[in-house]
């Protein structure tokens, strides 16, 4: 077969690779996909109004984010277990990352260390965590990822219970024994098995190692406890936006996990711009939520995104290819969406503004 | 086969289960089903909008109805003939009723009596009732429903005359002589067969038994008659509503029957909002119609309804196993549903508000 | 097989009844068909907010309609050849219509004389006619139908020229030649055949035998030469609607020809609002295109028709039981008429008002 | 097989006759073809008003475009390649074009020489380029076309860099080595094949061919070197097309490549009456894309364009039939969108006005 041409064709290919279990584990929604498939089709509702006569002859694809310019504004989202898609893993794709420009997030369910990852790293990093019951071992992590150089925190705050993803439990989803969470070493929770009748445990997993009663105090604290900026990811109300801000927040992530946690939340696209107007420039925005094309980057900046994060794509590439195969599926997009800047007559990133939308 | 995940999954099972002239009927719609799809594309259509960081540690799903306390806002929607669906019929479903904390609407089209339901139950029940154009039996009815303690009377009001279920003309929809109509034994309206040509006989029977003259009058004479709490069953309109309220009534069910009736007729969950306004607070609202996810609850909750009645779900579970079936197929969505309560940021049902709904 | 239990049902057996060639000429539309979809989809996109406790009890389904009473809002749309659908033709419809009293339209095209259908008749009859070119023709024809007591014309204005009716072409419709367009004898007009080389004629026939040039000065005319109600069939538009009455006709008759004519032309009940309001109460307005429910009848009403045709329908109850076919089709939309005006709370159809419409 | 009856069937036997690299070549679109399915639908969406009584028996079909009358409103859109399509190429096309009364719009990509196009043509052309980074070259374009009696000349704005074309990249689409790209003779882009590793390579040919630097100055300075009109084509923007007006252009064509270039563009149709707005007056305004019937054609006028330009539908016809099958296409929409006016009421092109639309 021919490599490849779009993401779309990725995710076929990865389905032929993959075990289903796997494959289903990433690609998987809470209940019936509703909001997976909105996420999606928010993308394509929306029309683009390109210009003309434009001058679009060197494009400048990079923005800064953080102070931190960074060569085009994608970032690959926080994903557990990518052991599971390739035996290299998350050193894999953060190399594939350095080598196309991409900002890497790095999950704390990652099955390699966050520093290893970092020693592996040859662009920028931050790294994902859940404010965890054990708030000692949630400050560890956070000295940590200061430790060994990750650039901006990003908490997950859509998840006080796990939704309901009923293919993992009619797959009976876990991850092999000799597969660990390697920043859960030493705590209950560095694996993720079946219970003793051979039953999905997630749900079960997350309850006993998540806090369900995070307030706002919280992210205080978390902010609080690190010089890092703290991004909050699985935002989709402007109110709870700018409460992030007050609270201490350098940023917002419009997320809806995928689509893996509340099914028929709304989608992330349509999320968007009453986020923007929340953090009202008090913060950058990013949204995630199915980009898989060039122009899905320019239409979420247009609505005032900084930033898109790109998540199960990443993985097709990562099962299809490993690094290489991650980096060139990076290379890709990039290239979509340096063509959809110059058909949308934008010279650079700042040109794209809210009147490209129809 | 493994035991269903969701309630899609046990109507799959039910279907695969029960002889078809029986699954028809309880799936059934009246004319194209058109309002039968359209009552669940309305729960489909509606995204919500989450909150993060609200404290859903010690979620309580319980709701206060008519000054009894319920432990979650779910009651089994009245529905005739379950004996078609499994041998020990209402006494299986109150049952189950009872173990999951689900109120539960007995029909006076049941294949059990009224006592011997109210006998069995181990939770709070509602009876519902036509007004016939027997008035002193319905009165009697009435009668019986209090001396045996239900809380509730629900008059069904969309019956006029019977909508066109041409599934169960096709059918030749009856029930088999030994199954009996027990609230009317000793009435003409005891048993629902064919006629002398074999053919189906529903609309007739209706028309033989019930009034399609009534007037508000009629409800006025209703809740004069009784010192029950009575929820009329089937409006859709907030003039109805308004009227009903006027009449004594004690509050609505947003109802069309679940399509089984006028077909085109608005979907519940579209009409709810008109009927909340009528209605005013003077009375609890309910509503019913493809129910079938726990975020459907909460979709109803804040759209301004009390609670949700849940209907042919309830079928499947009760003739795919029976008591345990029901209860199995109630706590599933119990435990949707609160899941569902601890995503959109919902420690208790209060907390779910309008703005939820995008 | 089963007697049919709805319009739909009678589509599927005329299909297999009839030759495709006549199947397809009654059933097709102009070009790709959107119109003939929309009319219909214009009905189901429709939801009614129905009412309870309305006592109706005893309904009254009549209308009034010049002066004449009906037993219900529902004609006989004028409709040519219907000796393909079965040797009857005419004759069979007519009487059928007397046996359900419905309102017979008789096509200038009809198969059968104008006045064969006149004696024929037990119930009200108008006459459809179309400005020929010869305009004494078209006087004498309209004084052969008043002479044998039609009570109104109807004058069919969405024909300068003939739409493009692919199907026609391909399947070069023709009708035989022993079957005669008797109202049309001693014309060159009185068959519809082939050209010399075997290919489809309509367009030709049409322009040969209608004037394109048609202005209201000759519905001034028309209406000046006849003591008649003129009614005028194929407008969409209130400018129009209002125009008409200013030359005298009595009413409208909303209609696309069925989508025969201008494909994308909009839907009937889309454009009836605005044609009632054109015609202010002048004059009486029906509407056709896509009734096939009980409820479309309700909905039409709803929005302002006193009365709706029904056409292709017609002619599967003619193709597949002749005049006992017909008056049984009629019957059972009759019935679910009769349902859907008591499942509305209407009494009467006067009761039928636009708040009925969500 | 029997002729086709519309331009779909044309469609639909060329791709039986086309080798199918070719096909897709002119039918396929960049990316996932959202653009060009949009094209499509944006026509279907919209409804016609069409009015009664009219008088539309002489009908008029004629424009006039820059002070040359036209016999109707369409153009033969620009298109390269002509000869993969038919041996006889773009001669076949101007000579069908000239036979049907339809402007002609020469490609510089074509596969015959300006010269000799304009030698066979029997009615008024049009001459298509780009602002190749050669201005010299892009001159002597200019000066060629003047010197052979094109009437307009139309610059392409929409393709800065080249669309993803994936389906040209998966087929390897190249042009065989026989086949010149005429008018680029003596320039290194007179062919256009695959590299040395066999890849595709149009958007290097492109890259390396076209300035996509270009500025309004650019518009200016095109304009200033000719006496001709200047079309911009491309164009979907009010602000754009009012730009292009005072750089001197004489029209804007409203355009996206047929979807070509940047997929999920907005519709030409959606965006004509803001390009509409932005011209004011000043200049002419045509449309491109999804335009296969006659009401097409209308609508389009309806919403203030002056003419359509046709693409892939000349395609069809020229690969099934050459010059006869171009001519017997356009024959074919000719006679639509003559039967289109006829039935909206319009006796000549100014009729068709704003209202037609509902």
């Amino acid at each position: 077969m021919d490599l490849p041409l779009n993401l779309a064709e990725y995710e076929e290919l990865a389905r032929q690779t993959m075990p289903r279990t796997h494959f289903d584990y990433f690609g998987g929604a809470a209940a019936d996909g509703i909001t997976a498939r909105e996420n999606r089709r928010a993308f394509e509702d929306l029309a683009l109004r390109y210009r003309v006569f434009a001058d679009v002859g060197d494009r400048d694809l990079s923005i800064t984010l953080f102070g931190r310019k960074l060569d085009w504004p994608v970032a690959i989202a926080p994903m557990a277990f990518q052991q599971l898609a390739h035996p290299q893993a998350e050193i894999a794709t953060v190399k594939a990352a350095g080598r196309t420009g991409t900002l890497f997030v790095a999950s704390t369910m990652a099955t390699t260390s966050l520093e290893d990852i970092a020693a592996a790293a040859t662009g920028p990093c931050w790294f994902q965590l859940y404010v965890y019951r054990d708030r000692s071992f949630t400050k560890a992590l956070v000295e940590r990822a200061e430790a060994v150089g990750y650039e901006a925190l990003m908490v997950t705050a859509d998840t006080p219970v796990l939704g309901r993803r009923e293919q993992d439990m009619r797959n009976r989803f876990h991850i092999p024994p000799g597969v660990r969470i390697k920043n859960l070493e030493g705590t209950p929770f560095a694996s993720f098995g079946l219970d003793d009748g051979g039953e999905y445990t997630g749900a079960r997993y997350m309850l006993a190692s998540l806090d369900p009663s995070l307030t706002w105090k919280d992210l205080e604290w978390l902010c609080s406890i690190t010089r890092l900026p703290v991004i909050v990811k699985g935002v989709v109300r402007g109110d709870d936006a700018e409460q992030a801000m007050k609270c201490g927040a350098g940023g917002i992530a419009v997320s809806n996990h995928g689509g893996r946690q509340l099914d028929s939340a709304i989608a992330t696209l349509r999320a968007l711009p009453d986020v923007v107007q929340g953090v009202a420039g008090r913060g950058e925005v990013l949204v995630d939520g199915g980009v898989r094309r060039g122009t899905d980057i320019v239409k979420a900046l247009a609505l005032g995104a900084k930033a898109v994060l790109l998540g199960r794509p990443v993985i097709w590439g990562l099962a299809t290819g490993g690094e290489d195969g991650v980096a060139r599926l990076l290379g890709l997009l990039r290239e979509e969406f340096d063509t959809a800047l110059a058909l949308c007559g934008c010279k650079s990133v700042d040109r794209v503004t809210r009147d490209l939308i129809a």
